[in-house]
């Protein structure tokens, strides 16, 4: 049984990368349909950005802007595809000390800022059967 | 320009492969916040399934039943992880007619039944930034 249950609330977006984003984009407003309403560069991440809605959720496509940033290691490890998902939650501290309460690993035990200024974490890929997990706080900043 | 637009309605679930379903059932218990609603044996694919809703948004865990099936081979080659985006589409022939006409390879030229008795169809990952992706008709068999 489940005690304390801190349950997500939805997919926030689901994220991909790419090694270059102007190809991707015109590719992905086929598949998707939509066209891509936002594009953003995310320093800290060393990362362009491009947002699109798949009805209700965002896909994110990811061109790193550094070979040393995590996108960049991620295509040069594994190649171009399907990079994480970003779970939503009501409050990304309390969903953070109840993970590792339950023993699942945080690459980021403090949020940080991600793109569109919600208040992000990354679970530990160890943790998550090798998934990459985001968290996102439902509050804009 | 895009023209002749053939969008998708949502992202219908996220596939993720795993080693062992039944430990992967519990983490993902506690990562999601809610129980696995249905588990299901999918004999074309060689795969056994658990399914948990994530707000609207639909995770499905997959653990192999067969190494030479697709699942087995994928984690063979890359380790547990990601392993899928599936997208609703209002009508699948129409779909891949449509992907075909723009140049979007396709794994399936035409649609089979996948879990939950959809009709669903894989583009080639080469089409899409290595990403892999499924198509399923929104109508219920």
């Amino acid at each position: 049984m489940i005690s304390n249950i801190m349950g997500v609330s939805g997919v926030e977006h689901i994220g991909i990368a790419v090694r270059e984003l102007d190809q991707a984009i015109r590719l992905y407003e086929k598949i998707l349909g939509v066209k891509c309403y936002k594009q953003e560069i995310v320093p800290e991440q060393k990362v362009r950005t491009a947002f699109f809605m798949a009805g209700n959720t965002k896909i994110e496509l990811l061109e790193s802007t550094d070979p040393e940033g995590p996108i960049g290691k991620f295509i040069e490890k594994r190649g171009e595809g399907i990079h994480h998902i970003a779970f939503l939650v009501k409050d990304i501290d309390e969903q953070l000390t109840y993970y590792e309460g339950e023993g699942i690993g945080l690459i980021d035990k403090k949020p940080r800022k991600g793109a569109e200024g919600l208040d992000i974490a990354f679970l530990h890929p160890k943790s998550t059967n090798g998934a990459l997990i985001e968290v996102c706080d439902e509050k804009k900043e």
